[in-house]
């Protein structure tokens, strides 16, 4: 993974500061692992349960045709992103043998009733899995899809609906663990202390992926390697250090938004979950009142070249674009000569797609920076399990680091309570709530019922 | 189409000033039609071509399993808006007679080599239909795809390839036109002065939208009868002007980004489309030299709730956030009793998913409201043919508006030339440039080969 910085923006001054600053960073997060358990998901068996994931893909081999995983946010952006970049296009369209027999693969992220109930009119249950992923099992959403999935499951396969379950869950506390447990249905763990939107290396990404064919050994030797050179105290060696200076750097004078460019429809996925990991760990309240955190944006070259470029080179001059491209595709599409009547595409002619698709990366850098837009350049050689598992490992340790600049905590989403609490109010829910305030919630909200008369006169 | 607007962040005084200026704005654009011949296609057969594309779809029905788009920018994201919101979910995977006979569609919308070749690989070229659509031909993206599907079909179906292609390009100028009759293709005309952003309704959407089976009478007839309220001279009867005052009034203070976040997987492509019609229309460089636009984000409901929330509530408040929400989906989902072993969620048990979405809904513009984020909610009865061509073309009037209020021209995008004209330099284009620095380019570039060199000297 080579990454090109044009910091323009940053004096030299400023980034020499940033330099030491991340430097210490760095040293202080090498010192206290135990805060990061996610950094040692690929280098800890106990921790990945590779083998466990294996050992179960394995066995489960041709009885499935489709897998269902039942997640949302952080149990699902980051297998859809391992999914889009390491598993062919249009994989739930291809037949069974061109994909390898494994199964299709459905992420169920939400709960519109359109979409999910025509996925489960597609799928036979009887040669179905469900993996339901949530740390807590309290995820409204998540456990309303799981409520019909069981039901389904038990129409349609009466007592061995548990063969068609797997639950991925905390070790145990929750809702889902008893239930795994007086069951005796098969269960992954979600370690310690890791949050969703760092989980992906576990158990929530690694099942899914290893299900439809992805070499997640591959994944985790890439993301090992990768986590020792964010150890380094060397600034010059450490990518998550560099880029998180040069975001946090950026961020601090002026530039807000943060862009996630892949020049690779495979990694458009990534950058959805990079909106995610950005979003939610740096997006805070500071204990002094103030709001800090870049907004994480995801774009596409070349297609938001004919979208958002326009607003990026002449718009505010208040982001910093991120453009992650790929040296070696796994295809390749000649350019034919053009027919007679066609005129002006002869400079097209003999070349490549591939070869417009960089052109069209390099020339849009180009264009960003005699625009005075700063940039970063991030090139994989190409996508394969090692590239991605290093990019998604530099990109979570670039987000420690950012977190620790900004003065927050980067692991907790306290903003996400209050809605949470609403929306079981408004859903029936009864019974107190003991302290309201420290949920995000009004003083006068000490009761379910009470948070829904209150959001109802609101609403009026 | 209802509206409710949270001004949090506006005084009386500036949302009564802000009306003054819209409705003088309304005003003047109504005295003004031919500056926006766009407003006119619900309403002017001559120039949505209706009429013919309902017959070219007529005399096609049962001949292509799948029609194939060759476009990019405004040239696909208003279809694919159209496909996600009016046709069932999944479209691609469904089998024909689920499709109602209709084709699958695919937008190709990128050059990345793998997604084109495994497209490519899926389609049986006799029974595919391509649509190149590019008002000037010179799209490089666009015209590639198209050298390549030439190229597929002769190999094919030989002399036939006639029949599989329709050109969608400007009436008498550009590459494709000379084509289109020196080889007798059928073809549609993009409008004068209609540009990509603009043009949903126009036959670049209206054609593969009617191919899919999409009502395109009652979207463009819902579309009128929006754009006649989008004419109102009071403020309150007129959507457009309301929307464009709370977008543009709160910009001015600050909000610097404007989400758009449905709750309703249908309009999730209506999102993106919106992103380019807010971006490349008002991210420009005014005459005086200053950059203005509010940076568009997409965004998911309940989906990003678990990944962008914290953000909008704890980060920094600089954002306005739409909520584009639903009254009846097409598909109920009820939820049923929890197992025996499964704690806590009584409270969902026979309530229904969709339910479950419209508290959530609820519950996030409660929790923004009382974090002082301002909101608009916009809700569509349903997701139908005229309420979506309400939809978008009110979302178009109001850009309409607001680039006046901000005082650029709307309707160009200067800033996209340059990385155009040194991808086709990078590309090996020769020649002359005429006026390089009216393109966006520096003065020295004078031809495609000095262009190149200066390019490749900066990438060093």
């Amino acid at each position: 993974m080579a990454a090109r910085i044009r910091t323009d923006g940053l004096t030299e001054k400023e980034w020499s500061d940033l330099r030491k600053e991340t430097s210490a960073i760095v040293a202080r997060l090498n010192a206290a692992r135990a805060e990061t358990p996610y950094r040692d998901l690929p280098s800890r068996e106990a921790l990945s349960q590779r083998g466990r994931v294996l050992e179960s893909v394995r066995k489960k081999k041709g009885k499935f045709d489709d897998v269902v995983i039942l997640g949302i946010g952080g149990s699902a952006l980051g297998l859809t992103a391992l999914k889009t970049a390491l598993r062919p296009p249009f994989w739930n369209l291809l037949g069974a043998r061109q994909r390898g027999k494994h199964p299709r693969l459905w992420v169920m992220d939400n709960v519109d009733p359109a979409e999910f109930a025509a996925m489960l009119e597609w799928i036979d249950p009887k040669r179905t899995l469900f993996n339901v992923i949530s740390k807590s099992g309290e995820t409204a959403e998540t456990m309303s899809q799981f409520l019909v999935a069981l039901d389904l499951l038990e129409d349609c396969v009466g007592k061995k609906w548990r063969g068609h379950v797997v639950v991925t869950t905390d070790a145990r506390k929750g809702t889902l663990r008893p239930l795994a447990e007086a069951e005796g249905l098969e269960s992954f763990t979600v370690p310690d202390g890791v949050g969703g939107r760092f989980s992906v290396l576990s158990p929530v990404g690694l099942f899914g992926a290893a299900m439809i064919g992805i070499d997640i050994e591959g994944l985790l030797a890439g993301a090992a390697e990768m986590d020792k050179r964010c150890a380094a105290a060397a600034f010059e060696a450490n990518p998550a250090a560099e880029g998180a200076a040069v975001q946090i750097g950026l961020y601090r004078k002026g530039k807000v938004m943060s862009i996630m460019m892949p020049y690779a429809a495979a990694l458009k996925d990534v950058a959805d979950w990079y909106r995610q990991l950005w979003a939610e760990s740096l997006g805070k309240m500071r204990a002094d009142g103030t709001a800090v955190g870049p907004t994480p944006i995801k774009a596409l070259g070349v297609t938001d070249q004919h979208s958002q470029v326009q607003l990026y080179r002449e718009g505010p001059n208040d982001k910093v674009v991120t453009i992650l491209g790929v040296e070696e595709f796994g295809a390749e599409v000649p350019l034919p000569e053009a027919p007679e009547h066609l005129k002006g595409l002869e400079y097209l002619s003999g070349r490549t797609m591939k070869e417009l698709l960089k052109a069209e990366e390099k020339a849009t850098a180009w264009a960003l920076a005699i625009s005075k837009r700063p940039t970063v350049q991030i090139t994989l050689d190409k996508v394969s399990p090692p590239a991605v598992g290093a990019l998604l490992q530099m990109l979570m340790v670039q987000t420690s680091i950012a977190g620790e600049m900004l003065g927050i905590n980067t692991y907790n989403q306290p903003g996400v309570e209050a809605g949470k609490q609403a929306a079981m109010a408004l859903m029936g829910k009864t019974g107190a709530i003991p302290s309201p305030t420290s949920k995000g919630l009004p003083a006068e909200a000490t009761s379910y019922e009470n948070l829904r008369r209150q959001i109802e006169k609101e609403a009026d």
